[in-house]
């Protein structure tokens, strides 16, 4: 099989060394250009040292890159910047998963008014296929433009997802309170997320409004077919990855939830549903694309609280990128894809 | 003033080591003995060399020990063991503080059922205070026997607390996320709390059912005046003291939340309201015995979003019984407890 | 390639479950049988859940399991175990890896003193092989018995070997200054290691003698054609995994210590020499089997200082065991420990 | 008594909050104001939740705060700014204890030669008087000009200083292998300090040469009375406060060093010698203003290994200059200074 000429849009991020740990082990995926403005000319593995021997790129000057050349272009730039050049690559037959956020929200104006920013290409919203492949797998294989989606968005969407779709929950109050890693802030020199100021420490933030949220509920209104009511409180945990979403719901009927989550994710290859009564823990995931799920009926009433944790950068962006093009090339889906977590 | 002559029984544990290190600094108290059957004829500061020119004592076997000659002892010991030896001592005149379960729950039968053994002393049940001093001020000065409250019963409690008492909150369906470090889970030699097992890693547990729940029911129910129905889901996140409750409740009336919290907690010398949109941070009250609180509504909606942190050791232990004491000996409230929290 | 037929004995620690993960994406591997005496009966991936689909043995009981139908048994045991079971395997033409300490120390006298117990098999010591494939790779190939080295042993010698053979170092003023992970421990119930009393907090123990001692004075000294005098001081560092070695020797003559370095370990898969002036990270060997190194001398005087990082799970422990397979067994080296590093 | 006014230059940082921590329970200074160029008007507490109640300035602009009506000013700015500033408040008859580096190095060529600027003042670095307590007690108590010592510094010098003015250790190859918290790198926003690179993480830096070096060296060549040979290391561990140095010399002469250590400290009141065979962790001196020391001959040999252990912002900054502040002003010395380390 030929290889799928690999580039990369900003790689100096987590999510940017994420994608190059994950590709640099895909047998089908061939790295061909990593682009950063700031850091052109520099060896990758300088700046990652977990990469050494294994990545030997230099980053290329954006402008000068050959990206039309290759056959996928991931992009792990900030909010903002894949809008303003993804129309160029798909022009020039290339595809694109944007690991950002400008192409997740289909109401523009929803977008425009969480993201602070006009949107530079409203028409390509509207083509772009929302990469959750337990979701949307059919649409991902022939998809031109992805969007990836974000980290909360992955866990929530798919721990409420068997509700959703059979009706049984009450979409009027859906709670989600979900805690990230540090990693989830990104790689950004910002002063609350030292290890002075982070590790030991627990907080909430975001509580009046994350930018998640009109993502969030986006995918829950299209699963339940009906508008839905969500309070979504983000928290931030002194661990390094990890997402682990404690969500409730009130059950409108009578349903054996154990079943009903493990016959729709039957066959998913990187949903794990555990047996009744677990507690799936967030290292159980580290470093892999699993998402691991539990359901549970406290005292046996009707609130639901269902357990789902994610490795923020795996399943929550770049394993999930890399599986969005495992489908769109028609790869087996876990293909590069099969690291065993690391635990402890 | 005449010294309180404290004893403390069995002191090997965190709540142990935590009244030790307030009492040392304490103006009013003399620390007069410290039991431990498995540890006694050891020096207390080889145990815990943090109290190294601090703490002379000794442990004591408790048959040995004097205690019937203190003002006032403190149980840090397993749940069960106090109800087998407060009787002999609040005979003798001695005033108790139990910061373990064993008289924190009023329907012995509900008590009976959550710890798993039968209740050697229901009447004495009957006498005890629930040492929440933000709720029973008044009773705890004269108190013979106090309920220290649990880590998390103080939080959430607090919490909610002003919603319960002005009947704003529909009781029927509250949630409490809560988050606890973990030294909550005590000094124990387990293998689920091992540094390699607990570090960067983030879990719930106990969601069927935690024996906290029939305490905070049981306290927001009196507030409340009328039964509450609760769901209570506790989580082990990777660090060593601390616990944030994210609590969730929906509003019947419109009205003043911010003020309504200002209000019912002026002149608490240990509970802080914090402006309105903020987030309170575990580390802001590391080590001191405040509960800080924030008051939230996201999107303006119908739900209210409380936050509510405290050192599960101090407040949520150890500080919280030191302030019991405080008020039954007429002391003013902060002796001892004015630590101002150690940040970073 | 016919598969490598494997077993494992004691398989409930550390190094038991890094075996598993790795064997588990080893392609020449097939696992036959996980001994353990307690767990027997129990799913591996219910003790461990980030195996869940993908390791589906049982524990069986170290009795009835048929090791002798192995090509391979890893002893993942406590010390002094396998020097019990090995002789019978041995007999029966099964090959044995120990990851305990039970072969590595050529004097038995020695080896008794520092691990207080007559050796059951002295003879077994004279055939085992060290196995360090940087020193002994020839030796590896044929051996029947291995004797895996230790965690800090295998930082340690990895960083003084090329000073050691070249004889530029004074050997009688060694001094290793390591520090480790916490999963080093193990995995016991052990106060000292919990989460509360371990994060956040930085120990030496074991100054007066650490059992490590004895075996890197034994491979150094080999390494020196003669004895060598070694301060060995072994600290707790608050993360799960790595091994850092900060190395000290007073230079005896004049020589170009990086092209040294560079030199004796070119080849090696599993060893990357630093740039002159880099200090490695022990994330960037986390999960992985590497050992990185650098060189330096301080203000260009004549001490020189190693600054060598492993994972202890990995090549201190499982990795190595796994490279020593490979070697055994004729599967290229990097066979099955190909994972890049994870970081963050 | 009369109280200390006490102004604070540059208060943004952790050795700011941690000096304000201490002065908000010291009974006998006064906060008098708090400059901060880019925060000024800003609440402290609000950039410090954990002063809330406690500390109720706010930020003042340097040129407007009137320093020169306190008794005493501290400069907790970066190097190279006290020394701009100090003389003016000098002849106003204002003490000053400077935390950063500007005053510690009496040769001013090697002060500019490691901090890469020129000295604008060298006429106050003679007059500047080195604050460690413990060796400079009465020049202290006289001092118009404190040159409070670095945190390494502090734990390196207190470690060897009964060897060196014994003249027992062989002064022409001390080595120094410390660890440090990462609160030692100051609150500023830079990448590697980020939780997400340095949690669960261990690494060297400055091996080449840190600016700590020249000040251990000049306090260790004056206790010893000649110069002195030392290799200094410094690590970064995961912790957020504490530094553990491991300091290696080589004996000249036999000595009963555990005496020699507890007479050198006798009556020391932030000097405690652990009893022999012991090793300081850094959690028992955490928050509080204790060096905590033992000393090793390991395996009775000639090198002796001396472990100590501080607070890097209490006994390593804010608390050392809290400590000569007393001094100078004839309080007893440990006003202020008394709270118990806070573990776990």
């Amino acid at each position: 099989m030929k290889k799928i000429k690999v580039g990369i849009v900003g790689g100096t991020g987590y999510t940017g060394v994420e994608l190059l740990r994950l590709l640099a082990q895909h047998p089908q995926a061939e790295l061909t250009a990593i682009t950063s403005r700031g850091e052109a000319g520099q060896r990758v593995c300088d700046m990652f040292p977990s990469l050494r021997g294994r990545v030997d790129l230099l980053f290329s000057d954006p402008v000068q890159a050959n990206l039309k050349s290759c056959d996928v272009v991931f992009f792990a730039t900030p909010n903002g910047i894949a809008m303003q050049q993804v129309r160029e690559l798909l022009d020039a037959g290339v595809r694109v998963i944007d690991l950002a956020a400008d192409f997740r929200i289909k109401d523009v104006k929803v977008w425009e008014k969480w993201y602070g920013m006009a949107h530079a290409c409203p028409d390509l919203v509207d083509q772009a296929v929302y990469g959750l492949p337990e979701v949307n797998r059919e649409k991902i294989r022939t998809a031109r433009l992805i969007a990836n989606p974000g980290c909360y968005p992955t866990a929530v969407q798919l721990g409420f997802l068997p509700l959703m779709e059979a009706g049984l929950g009450d979409e009027n109050r859906l709670i989600a309170d979900a805690k990230s890693g540090v990693s989830g802030a990104g790689r950004k020199a910002e002063t609350h997320i030292l290890h002075a100021e982070a590790a030991d420490n627990f907080k909430a933030y975001g509580v009046g409004g994350h930018r998640h949220l009109p993502e969030i509920s986006q995918g829950l209104a299209m699963m339940a077919g009906r508008p839905i009511g969500l309070t979504f409180v983000p928290h931030l945990t002194p661990m390094i990855r990890g997402i682990h979403a404690t969500l409730y719901a009130t059950l409108k009927a009578e349903a054996d939830l154990q079943l009903l989550f493990e016959k729709r994710y039957a066959g998913e290859p990187f949903v794990d549903i555990l047996p009744s009564g677990a507690h799936p823990e967030t290292r159980t995931v580290r470093g892999s694309n699993l998402c691991r799920i539990a359901v549970h009926r406290p005292q046996g009433g009707d609130t639901v609280v269902v357990l789902s944790v994610i490795d923020n950068l795996v399943k929550g962006a770049a394993g999930q990128a890399v599986h969005n093009m495992n489908l769109m090339f028609g790869c087996p889906e876990t293909t590069g894809l099969e690291q065993v977590p690391l635990s402890p």
